[in-house]
């Protein structure tokens, strides 16, 4: 199996209110049957109905809410920009379930939830790479 | 804020248990401090404790099994490929929870549980572009 993530489907309740969320954040958002698909670098995020994505995955949906066990990040090029994306994000309407702030491999983070409580942190990590084209690369 | 994804961080109970069945996949891994870090092209993918994950978001872990409304999927060149990499899944613990089959838009795919539940689709789209490096580019 290739080191590769091709799709990270992020399942909502309402696929209208989510398409404006992140076209609010600036995202060019192209819709198929219901399906919002958003070209990220050499991956694609999706936004589809979390029901639909359940039935495709063979899974059952016990709704259970809070965390999934699963974050996204966006690493930024200076600690200004994780606090414009944070602010962008809020005025969105994300939940900033943490702060921007210091974090213990000097660099400065903040997390938020959007509308279906997918976590994103967007992190300025003075360790990891970023290209000009915006992928990372780890310093290991 | 940018249409990019630098980090896919997948909480696990085990971090050990996680490192060895990635590397079962053939994933090459790099651990710093109880971390395993995966370099997916211009992301990563990282293995972190989800207590820690769930900390560090600042939110609850109220540990709801199930499905957490986000999938990962993984695009692949052949039918083929679809059939080896879930063989490989499953010899490496994973859940099969949906078969290899036949999909709504004439293609071939399959979903696998990792150890901790997370997502995978395993799919061949002959409408979508991957390039030699396998990046994926969308037809719109």
């Amino acid at each position: 199996m290739d080191q590769r993530v091709s799709l990270i489907t992020l399942g909502v309740d309402d696929v209208g209110a989510a398409w404006r969320f992140y076209e609010a954040l600036g995202w060019e958002c192209k819709e198929v049957e219901e399906t919002v698909f958003v070209q990220a670098g050499g991956s694609a995020v999706v936004l589809w109905g979390r029901e639909k994505l359940a039935d495709d995955a063979g899974v059952e949906d016990a709704r259970a809410d809070g965390f999934g066990g699963m974050a996204l990040a966006q690493n930024v090029r200076s600690r200004e920009e994780v606090d414009e994306v944070v602010a962008a994000a809020e005025a969105a309407g994300a939940t900033i379930t943490k702060p921007a702030a210091e974090t213990f491999y000097g660099g400065y983070a903040a997390y938020f939830a959007d509308l279906d409580g997918h976590l994103w942190e967007i992190a300025h990590n003075p360790g990891f790479t970023l290209r000009d084209d915006g992928s990372l690369v780890l310093p290991f």
